[in-house]
């Protein structure tokens, strides 16, 4: 069979002035901010303007956790979001930005695929309309005015060995994560260890991402904790005097973006902290903005439901006020026969033992979601060499679980392929048999948090962390960070902190390596493993073959 | 008295749509990327469309040297094109956009002033339609791929201790000056010296403001000298395959920017390179493209005429074809007394004595502008306190010059305070006298074109170069590399290297310190002194005032 790929049905698209898509919102021409004819920012002053109007229902697609078979978790949120405009509901999107970084490596685009996705492609995973270009700006002028600070005279007395902020680039570059700076001289300032994230790890990305409008962004920017005296007491951004000069880069980036997807419906893309170190959703400013001019809106989170729904639910849920209606879990057949022990290189040929042997997997995702208040819905996401005995295997595992599985052909078929989902979750929304709750309250104990996450969403039967660990924790509740979240940084492979451990382990534990206070943002991070803040290239970047061709259009990039 | 500030008076700009600008010169909507309602990019395709057309007349604006008193190079430039528009000419500026980082340390704006002003002000001052981040991604992205491939083996054999590519960042950041990178073990490379310098130090600015087209880009990034190898010999951009995707990241940057003066006419801002290690000129695909549009374009150039009139002739105006049909000197009284001796503190009354002693500095840029074969006018960019004697005193100087001075009060009263100067450059222009040619020829040695500008513009007795630096001229001239023009890096304060001779010095030496190749810009870089690739944020830095105000409008910036 011969497929078109992801770029050729993208640069097919007949798509609408971005004006008239906005104009189906009910935003007016002048509270557009056009990027191009097919990008738009929502302005401010419209946002405002919708306070104390209704709200739409919220959709939230999730996943089992991801295996290199592929989930299409962006793909299923963008076709649920024309599958529910297709049956009559005024239905938007809302999605990530895409790091520019990373489509220099490996990644491919972040933008769905096949006859679900938005457009415009290209853009979106290129500058698309500047705002990680802000972030890094926003995050490397406070950088930079800490070590001025230090330069003229260090007024705050900062230990120069505690400076906890660092720089961040939008790029994989592997001799950025540890340097020294301030070398070559008296006029060049203290020398000290640094280094550099990526962007999308920045604490400005999550405090955009959970700021409700520029005052509560100046606010938590200047919370932010850049470094500690010797005596170990925190100095803030505020201290530094960064915060008002931070929100001005900011300004325009706090406008959500809209686009639209390959059947002209609309979708914001606003936002892409990262899904480890940061609850990777996309930004509530959007995500609020969408449920005042959609009946619907559907949304995602990054990685599996362990990671991504939790967080989405603990995090960005709770601290916005959200109440979502319904879930949608995305399955496949080969990552189900890939928790089922079989490798990638397998995947061809009907193996229905597999699929029943991972299934597992989704169903603990199941009734993780459900155990939040949340109902609950599964998207096969159809493959062409699914058979029909493997996704009637998937179905029935489901139905088992007290929940039902709609095989979605989407990808080949866009909006027509999704019906019987978009009418399910409409029939899920409307029962009005969404009850939800965070798993934790704010004020129980740091760890103990840490705790109910690991045994109730992970099934581990105990967290470990050093004395260390626990003190630092003790004394932020004494600091009064104790009513935070916390926010879990761990693999995305296996409800385990092991990648290897597919399906639904159980009998693990989980060791704390590291917490982290995010006081901007307003979480602990919690570091469970390896976490890479700095990406590196591969022996052969993506980079090497991305060109424009005669055309003056991008080849390489997908 | 109490003036509006540039701040205030550009709030009150009537702005017309950009779409409606763009008209005016003939550009369909179509061929405009707007970004926002104010700005907007004009299409490679239209501007491809225009090729073989009659070209208009073009005016340098340049100036004296620069004083603390400030001279007004980029208010007389938008004020004459304001004056030919009011005058009944079809008249385009040319500018160059700001760089961010700065700003938030102590320069205030690059739009001009009073009511000879470019708007929308904060934004330019910003992110504007963000070029600078797509070249500081594209300079990074180069940085990124060289160090991932001595981490992958090095097979090209790059002498880790000759890497010659730097990072950028556009910010004034000193502690990454010097740093040493890809510390921290194994996983994150070879340890080395590196550091950071201000985008628009990047070669990359100066190759996309030469560049005449997309493909004509990718040849020069490709021509990079990015490291050298034990044997010395170069190991080029292309060697690391960066110079494809560099291309894709700056694609849109490469597209001129329309905004619009306070009056409605329509100004291209692009590129912003150095003036000392590069040519600080605005991008020769915005001034070709208006020179196709308008009967006049109006532009200018960095530093005074010495350093800024001389590059954009032998640089520019050579490389890119351009013919120029007059030139604008600006020059104030109160620049002419500082020159003179007189102290900043000192400005206020009459000084007639003063201003006739610092005039001979305008004389020698007279002389040294008509050497290029191009008329000059001096406009005399009027302040306040200026009295008649004192103006009378310059007009006199400079007709004994052989020139003529013309008031200018386009500050105060816009286009109707600069007809007199409009007129006078339509006289010059239209009378056919200009008659360009650069003051050395490509086929001349690289030591005798440093020498024929250090005595013939600067009138130093001599240059002093170490054999060390002869011998690396002379291994270009074999390399292919000697009909590069210099790009001569100096204080701007003065024709001598020493800053502090102001006047017209002579009996001075030019010390060349350091020649660079920059073999994709296409010219080697002499420099003369101490040059800052990197500036660092004052001890207050403006950053800490700049804020949002109530009305959510920019303070502090300016």
């Amino acid at each position: 069979m011969a497929f078109k790929t992801d770029i050729e049905i993208a640069r097919e698209a007949q798509k609408r002035p971005i004006m008239e898509i906005g104009e189906k919102l009910g935003i007016p021409a002048e509270h557009l901010l056009p990027y191009g004819h097919d990008k738009a920012k929502v302005s401010q002053e419209f946002i405002r303007s919708l306070e104390g109007g209704k709200d739409g229902k919220l959709i939230l697609v999730t996943a089992i956790n991801p295996t290199p078979a592929g989930e299409g978790k962006t793909t299923t949120t963008v076709g649920l979001g024309d599958g529910l405009n297709r049956i009559g509901k005024k239905a938007v999107i809302c999605i990530r930005e895409a790091s520019l970084g990373p489509n220099f490596g490996m990644k491919g685009g972040a933008a769905g695929g096949g006859y679900a996705q938005v457009v415009p492609m290209e853009e979106m995973n290129l500058h698309f309309t500047g705002d990680f270009h802000a972030i890094t700006s926003a995050h490397n002028l406070l950088s930079a005015m800490i070590d001025n600070h230090i330069y003229w005279g260090n007024a705050l007395e900062i230990d120069t060995r505690r400076v906890s902020w660092r720089r961040v680039m939008d790029m994989n570059d592997r001799a950025l994560r540890q340097i020294n700076v301030s070398l070559g001289g008296v006029a060049n300032g203290f020398p000290r260890e640094a280094g550099f994230d990526i962007t999308v790890a920045s604490e400005v990305m999550a405090i955009l991402c959970l700021a409700k409008d520029l005052g509560d962004l100046q606010k938590r920017l200047g919370d932010i904790v850049v470094a500690y005296r010797r005596d170990k007491s925190p100095v803030y951004a505020r201290d530094i005097k960064a915060d008002g000069a931070m929100t001005v880069l900011l300004k325009d980036a706090m406008q959500p973006n809209l686009v639209q997807t390959l059947e002209n419906n609309p979708a914001f893309v606003h936002g892409g902290p990262f899904a480890n170190i940061a609850h990777g959703c996309n930004s509530v400013i959007a995500t609020k903005t969408a449920l005042k001019l959609g009946d619907y809106v559907v949304t995602e989170a990054g990685f599996g439901a362990d990671l991504g729904a939790e967080k989405f639910f603990d995090i960005k849920c709770r601290k916005a006020g959200l109440k979502p209606a319904a879930a949608v879990i995305v399955a496949t057949v080969r990552a189900m026969k890939m928790n089922g022990g079989v490798a990638k290189a397998d995947l061809g040929g009907e193996n229905v033992d597999a699929v029943k042997k991972g299934c597992p997997n989704l169903g603990r995702h199941i009734a993780n979601v459900k155990s939040f208040g949340v109902p609950v819905v599964v998207a096969i996401n159809h493959f062409y060499s699914d058979t029909d005995a493997e996704v009637a295997a998937v179905k029935a595992y489901v139905a088992e679980q007290g929940a039902e599985a709609i095989l979605c052909k989407h990808w080949a078929n866009g909006s027509a392929g999704i019906e019987d989902l978009a009418r399910k979750v409409v029939e899920m929304a409307e029962s009005g048999s969404a009850n939800f709750a965070p798993i934790y309250p704010d004020e129980m104990p740091l760890f103990q948090k840490i705790e109910t996450i690991a045994k109730r969403i992970y099934h581990a039967d105990e967290v470990l962390a050093d004395k260390s660990i626990r003190d630092q924790l003790k004394a932020w509740e004494e600091a009064g960070y104790g009513h935070l979240p916390v926010c879990m940084a761990k693999t995305q492979y296996s409800f385990s902190t092991d990648p290897n451990r597919r399906g639904a382990p159980t009998g693990h534990s989980v060791p704390v390596r590291e917490v982290r206070l995010s006081a901007g943002a307003g979480f602990i991070v919690v570091i469970c493993g390896e976490i890479m803040t700095m990406p590196g290239l591969p022996k052969v970047p993506s980079a090497e073959v991305i060109r424009l061709n005669e055309a003056g259009q991008v080849e390489g990039l997908f």
